[in-house]
């Protein structure tokens, strides 16, 4: 990829080249690398890009990020706005509409032709974040009357406009899919050939408003290109192609692993977010988790008889708070990645609480073997290496129960149970855990 | 999808109707679907099997996760193991041989056609987690003077082989890469038409040993269905396919999820693993960070004398450790995954560094004026709600800091900064901010 027309020598190309000659060569350039070199080019943006032909400034608004999307769109004046949204896929442009204020979307809905305007304006009723919300209306539907050659000749006319023509649609008078032929398959039989016997009338189809992270599963499970969304009568809506759904991998898996950081979602990348938006993003959570810990702080003063007596109990309270939480943390990371991916169900609860019980008996055990040596050598003093120790695998025991138990209810209650990770598990298996501890410490270490 | 061949319903058709019948339905069945249905089936899976036709069993093993491939195959007489393998596409038989003994998949290799044999011992060379390990040998190479008739009579004759057919490339005599031509192109233009001008010199290709992470960041920026493979000079090897890819990013994130969250790698999903496989996964890190922690416990030890004459002090530990330990885990969360996303470069460390800095100042204070209020109020002591409050700013400023830096410092030692989540950070933040804590209480409260 050496020699490739990217990053400093694109932009270098655009600055010197003849007006025609750009638009030969950007024809040839993945939109995605025309706005990496747009981000490199210090000077007005405009210079550069009033120089490209419509088509290619679409792609370029398509491809960009949400929140620039209507930025590049605004530095050019009404009639060329038109142009240009009059180029976009019909499912780039509801992302596009949905980032602007509803009056100026109106307004650039209304210049388009009557029928386009329709269809985005029926595309814009569905939730953004279901699959009719990310579908494209841009298919082809062919009949099976047709031969190869016929089916050829009927895509040279209206192939063009399609999202994507990896498959083919056989639909019924009214509307409905009735058969599904990917064009590979076409494309390797002979031209006099009938396309009849080789549609495949098992079609593997998504509900509109099906959400778009079960659509990504979907297309995990069988590799597909694009998938046909229907109503719910089968009838043909459009398709979601998969480059729509590698972004929502990504997006839902990030939108995870915040919550499971204690983190609200922020639709923008780190380096773009200001330092109010991080705070904001942050502190929410930290107040509430901050609040709760305030319970152990209170089973503590519980005991402060305990431990003004024997101060050296305060010494393992970091050890087994930290360990409660880590343990808590290995199992609910499990559980949500595993429930997540569709590997782990609801139904396995009695099977996962009974693994992780024998689990944390393992782990517990090896864990409290260790410390008592530890202590025992350290502090030359049996009873409280015995009691610390019991209260460690007591620690690991509960934290492995609440790590598994808990985000499986928060999926039974339709919680997000990556809401139910670390942060919240750690507060709780503290408080139980130092219950538990100072219990022992006076019960068994003290009063004995 | 209610009506399908899908689940019980498959099971049923499979197991009543004829095999002739079964053959035919079978081509337009997923190959994922019929392994959904023969894990309900509580039979003997080779009943079902041995009236499925080899290229459907293929395709069955190509769909099998990683583990069982070679359990269905060898469900088989070794005639049938050679008819079977020959009909696997090049990159899922090296899947299954690598999951073999040696032996036996030297033994499968030589049943198979010389030439066949030899391209897949060559594929076998790369290392599986990058770009040629991942590949297809099955391309379609096309010349530049043909006319998109003869093009399309070309794959009538060679195409059917191909992993995909969604790009065709033209190389010259010595195998070099020269361009690629979408499917879609030829597709929806006229027959008499010369492929010549369609044709995109500014191939984006990936090198043979880029990392299997790399390349899914590829299929991300650019959403293609595939991407050509080239060695060093640029000679085409092969393809790589996004569905192959979109597997990668979930494998991939598991594992940075894993690492975060304190647990060895995997590669079994966690119903399929025994009890002592995850006890052996979680062990490790415990107890590394089990001892760790004691530390922590000798700076307490350090300060017996400050906590025995004000025990209070102690109820304040675990608010103090939990919050450095959450405000840690969010921002290690937010800088590990902008890293993996290639959102966050190592050039950008001054400025997340100076972020992080203000945001903890934000946060760091609006949580110390509400712990403020809180100890006062509960405790009508001024000022150890002020050494508290202190101590508090403290920890989240550190943990911020400490939180950005790991990650970072990780990459740019070429570790993965997944290792620097939320546990080490814990562990050190605890240490330190307890120490302050304490000293703080020494020398402010207790002293003055």
């Amino acid at each position: 990829m050496g020699d490739n027309l990217q990053g400093a020598n694109l932009l270098q190309f655009l600055l010197d080249s003849p007006a025609d000659e750009i638009k030969t060569t950007l024809e040839d350039i993945h939109p995605a690398d025309i706005l990496d070199a747009l981000e490199e080019y210090e000077g007005d943006a405009i210079l550069l890009l009033s120089r490209f032909p419509s088509d290619v400034l679409a792609a370029i608004i398509e491809e960009a990020e949400d929140e620039d999307k209507g930025e590049i769109l605004d530095l050019f004046p009404h009639e060329q706005k038109t142009e240009i949204i009059s180029e976009m896929a019909s499912d780039e442009l509801v992302d596009l509409l949905e980032t602007m204020h509803p009056d100026e979307a109106s307004e650039l809905l209304h210049a388009l032709p009557e029928e386009d305007a329709q269809e985005v304006l029926e595309l814009m009723r569905h939730d953004p974040e279901t699959a009719g919300g990310i579908m494209a209306t841009e298919f082809v539907a062919i009949r099976e009357q047709m031969t190869v050659k016929e089916t050829l000749e009927y895509l040279q006319v209206y192939g063009e406009e399609a999202e994507s023509l990896s498959y083919l649609y056989v639909l019924d008078e009214d509307g409905i899919l009735k058969g599904v032929i990917a064009l590979r398959e076409i494309v390797v039989s002979p031209f006099d050939e009938h396309i009849g016997p080789m549609i495949n009338t098992n079609v593997i189809s998504v509900r509109a408003d099906m959400d778009q992270e079960e659509v990504s599963r979907i297309f995990a499970k069988y590799g597909f290109n694009s998938i046909p969304v229907v109503d719910e009568n089968d009838k043909m809506l459009g398709i979601v192609t998969a480059d729509d759904v590698f972004y929502v991998v990504e997006e839902e898996t990030t939108e995870d692993m915040e919550k499971m950081a204690a983190l609200a979602h922020s639709e923008k990348d780190y380096l773009d977010t200001g330092v109010f938006g991080l705070a904001k993003q942050r502190i929410f959570w930290l107040l509430f988790l901050m609040i709760s810990a305030t319970f152990t702080g209170i089973i503590i003063q519980g005991y402060q008889k305990e431990l003004a007596s024997v101060v050296i109990l305060a010494a393992f309270i970091p050890m087994l708070m930290d360990t409660g939480g880590n343990a808590g943390t290995q199992v609910s990371t499990l559980i949500i990645r595993g429930m997540a991916l569709g590997e782990i169900k609801l139904k396995d609860y009695f099977k996962v609480l009974y693994k992780e019980l024998r689990v944390s008996l393992i782990v517990g055990i090896v864990l409290a073997a260790v410390n008592f040596l530890r202590v025992w050598i350290f502090h030359h003093d049996p009873p409280l290496a015995f009691t610390v120790s019991a209260a460690l695998l007591f620690t690991v025991i509960l934290s492995k129960v609440v790590g598994c138990t808990l985000p499986m209810i928060a999926q039974k209650l339709k919680i997000d149970p990556a809401l139910m990770a670390s942060p919240i598990i750690t507060t709780i298996v503290d408080a139980l855990s130092l219950s538990v501890y100072l219990y022992l410490a006076k019960t068994i270490y003290i009063n004995a």
